[in-house]
């Protein structure tokens, strides 16, 4: 049995019952990697494999035959957590060949609000009661101020406000740490390509965190039909595709045959 | 011709490019109140109508036969900028008669977000250079700090961080100052009824916001089917109802009875 893994869409962070932050991701690269696993199963007549689906909020599907239906696991996820804890337990407990990991996961989780006003006053109070104060406890009154409005209240929208937010554990670096055989695909977005360093950035990401491969692209370049970017194995460009059925092509078909043939 | 006015679903606040925030809202009740209207001009026998739909992302639309997408003009909208300037529009050109304000529109927009470590640097720095330092000070740095990330660029996951947001312009006021002859359903949603106050907070939305009636409930309450809350009428109870659609219905008649017959 081959065991493939793919997470997509973007995940989302709740702050305080009515609001959510959310990272945008659509999920139809996630998708059309599905899509191209068949595609790839069926041209090399293989027939025993399970695809592990994790899916964020929000992240696209489409009609799916019963036969490749029956090939899916979906797994939902919401937030940052649900996906460490969900890749976490599924890489303990299933041999995974390959793990496209194509979610856009929050790298933060929201901490507190306070309105500006307060904020200003509690520090202005701790300057005046203490004389000098140190950058030390600055950093322990933004971390968690005292005058933070209280947790699953809707914040008052009469006031400016600060939020805090936490860095989330990383996810990535889980995979291989679980299953050094794993084959993992990782993909790089940057915003802007100010520095012309996306191939530098991806090899970053790679080394880091034991990518096999990555893909790496720019957010200007995301639509369905232009989305472009590249394919990189141990720093070295492997393939450009160009759209988003072709690149979901290149990097299924390069995995299989890295890690399956 | 009888001009209605819906607005649904949550607003979405861009942030860097790859996240945003977003207010929860499934855009059912404002949906359920456009089939409302199509039932309730169908009893009276009222053909010369029309509904414009003023719909966030991600609010729900269903199947319409082609006689009803003939009586709807839908206003896609994305953040509360977007809805401002669309209902200052639509309320100035068009005589609106009914007025259903069922949109979760977000109170802030994103303005800055700043490492904490760097935050809290150029607030340490600041007392050193200045000594005491005051609440306008502190307020001032808090509002717009000189170390804020770079707008559009993705920010980094490295560090905790703080985002400052600014609060939005109220829309609701727009709508009776506009066109005093509106009448205007207002919705207060609050989160925890801890102070068993529902009434008085609808009472002030009405007041402050002129509206007409205030469709008014709990967050815990809002369920498909057994979502409840109270339709009030100048600070008094009228209706009861319980499910989407029952309120949709009874918030519709009210309106049609009150304005129009």
């Amino acid at each position: 049995m081959i065991h493939f893994a793919i997470t997509g869409g973007g995940t989302e962070e709740p702050i305080d019952g009515v609001r959510k932050i959310t990272n945008m991701s659509s999920g139809s690269l996630a998708w059309h990697c599905l899509e191209a696993i068949f595609l790839s199963m069926k041209a090399k007549n293989i027939k025993d494999f399970t695809i592990h689906y994790i899916k964020a909020p929000g992240a696209i599907t489409k009609a799916l035959t019963s036969t490749e239906r029956s090939k899916i696991k979906f797994i939902e996820v919401i937030d940052t957590k649900d996906v460490y804890d969900t890749i976490d337990k599924l890489t303990k407990e299933e041999k995974i060949d390959i793990f496209i990991h194509a979610m856009a996961i929050s790298d933060f989780s929201y901490s507190y609000s306070v309105s500006i006003s307060d904020l200003a006053d509690e520090l202005s109070n701790k300057i005046k009661r203490e004389g000098v104060v140190t950058k030390e406890g600055i950093h322990k009154v933004l971390i968690s101020p005292e005058k933070q409005h209280r947790r699953n209240n809707k914040i008052s929208s009469d006031n400016d406000i600060i939020m805090g937010f936490k860095t989330t554990p990383k996810v990535i670096p889980l995979i291989k740490r679980n299953n050094k055989n794993t084959f993992l695909v990782g993909f790089k977005l940057i915003t802007h390509n100010h520095n012309n360093n996306l191939i530098e950035e991806a090899e970053q990401l790679r080394l880091r965190n034991s990518c096999d491969a990555v893909f790496a692209n720019e957010a200007s370049d995301l639509s369905e039909e232009g989305h472009t970017g590249l394919l990189l194995y141990k720093g070295e460009i492997v393939a450009k595709p160009s759209g988003k059925m072709q690149i979901a092509q290149s990097i299924i078909d390069f995995s299989v045959n890295k890690k399956l043939i």
